[in-house]
């Protein structure tokens, strides 16, 4: 059983979703808590090699099934590696992106199923489905135009995407926070970044008090 | 509706496969027939690629699942770039080991679970499950005499796993044989390798006069 607790950060282009993780981990860790912030591949040399595979740009015959098996095969080496080690040694781990994203792009926005991408995931996953996962929702013309005019980031191959394939992604991740409304959490990205803090910290916190509550039990 | 004839050949080290598949290819092309033999990652880039993470010596720490992943990701691209372009041609493909090898040995022999490495693989596969699966069936000491005593290939690292592994290797071959007797056949590969043929075509010329049968009808 992991002493930790296993967080995972969704939602489209332009969601906001690193200043989150940022400011998360900045709470977290002025209340005292150990915090682990990571997304895949992460720095793990056998998922960064798989991600190369998948990102080559010489590979354009890659099957979109191919893909989705890399992507899967990445998830499982980065979470045994890095996410699983972290989680028993008791730390909060805050990953940015996970079975959610596979699910919303693959899955639902490209056209391979949910349920089929879910399966080959679970796989991956095995017990290491995440504690909660924070879903921040804005609406596609929202989040690219905050693309646009921000100089942090440069514009990548899912930015220039037509606009109609990010809004199907939005609805896979609707589609996923209505059948996992216990696991999933919406949170309005259009709101203020202080905002949006205040409101996964209230989602989140209660589950470290839980959490002592049922170690104070055994 | 392909109009080729999809076969794979399965067996343990030392079984005989790259004999049969050789005398099966020109018994048939003897008849007549055109045909492709192949084995994963066949030459395609992208299976090459994904095969070549999977066997770099660097990566130690490979989980097994990701394992298992891995080799689903470079089936389905061999699958798709090779054997489903000829079969749609009508060609005869023969396919040096197939998803019944990662059954018996990540599966069954490697303790992954039948079942959760063939879930992977039905996605892998998709459609494209083999006609007929000929199982070269050889109680393992005979076959690691055989390559210990042949010039033929080097000894390789899944030869020298102990013998008790190889055994289980073949009682996980005969689970899959007993789970789905309608495809695969076993041979006993103790036999002459002219009598292995012999019989290999037994089992698998009658699969072309029926498809002509059923071509006629239609």
């Amino acid at each position: 059983m992991s002493k930790g607790t296993f967080i995972t950060i969704e939602g489209g282009e332009g969601a906001g979703k690193t200043t989150l993780i940022r400011s998360l981990a900045a709470e977290l860790q002025a209340k005292g808590q150990s915090v682990l912030t990571t997304r895949e591949p992460g720095g793990i040399p056998i998922a960064e090699r798989i991600r190369s595979v998948i990102l080559d740009k010489a590979h354009t015959s890659m099957d979109a099934r191919t893909e989705a098996l890399l992507y899967a095969a990445a998830r499982r080496q980065h979470l045994v590696e890095k996410v699983v080690p972290a989680l028993e040694a008791g730390q909060w781990v805050i990953c940015d992106r996970f079975i959610d994203s596979s699910l919303a792009y693959q899955g639902y926005a490209r056209g391979l199923g949910i349920e089929e991408v879910r399966g080959i995931n679970r796989y991956a996953i095995g017990e290491w489905m995440p504690d909660a996962t924070l879903w921040l929702d804005l609406p596609p013309e929202l989040g690219l135009a905050r693309i646009a005019a921000s100089s942090e980031r440069e514009v990548n191959r899912l930015d220039l995407e037509a606009e109609s394939f990010h809004r199907r992604v939005r609805e896979g991740y609707r589609l996923l926070f209505e059948q996992e409304p216990r696991r999933i959490f919406r949170l309005d990205a259009s709101l203020t970044p202080d905002s949006i803090r205040d409101e996964a910290m209230r989602v989140l916190w209660p589950r470290q008090q839980e959490s002592l509550g049922s170690m104070s039990n055994f």
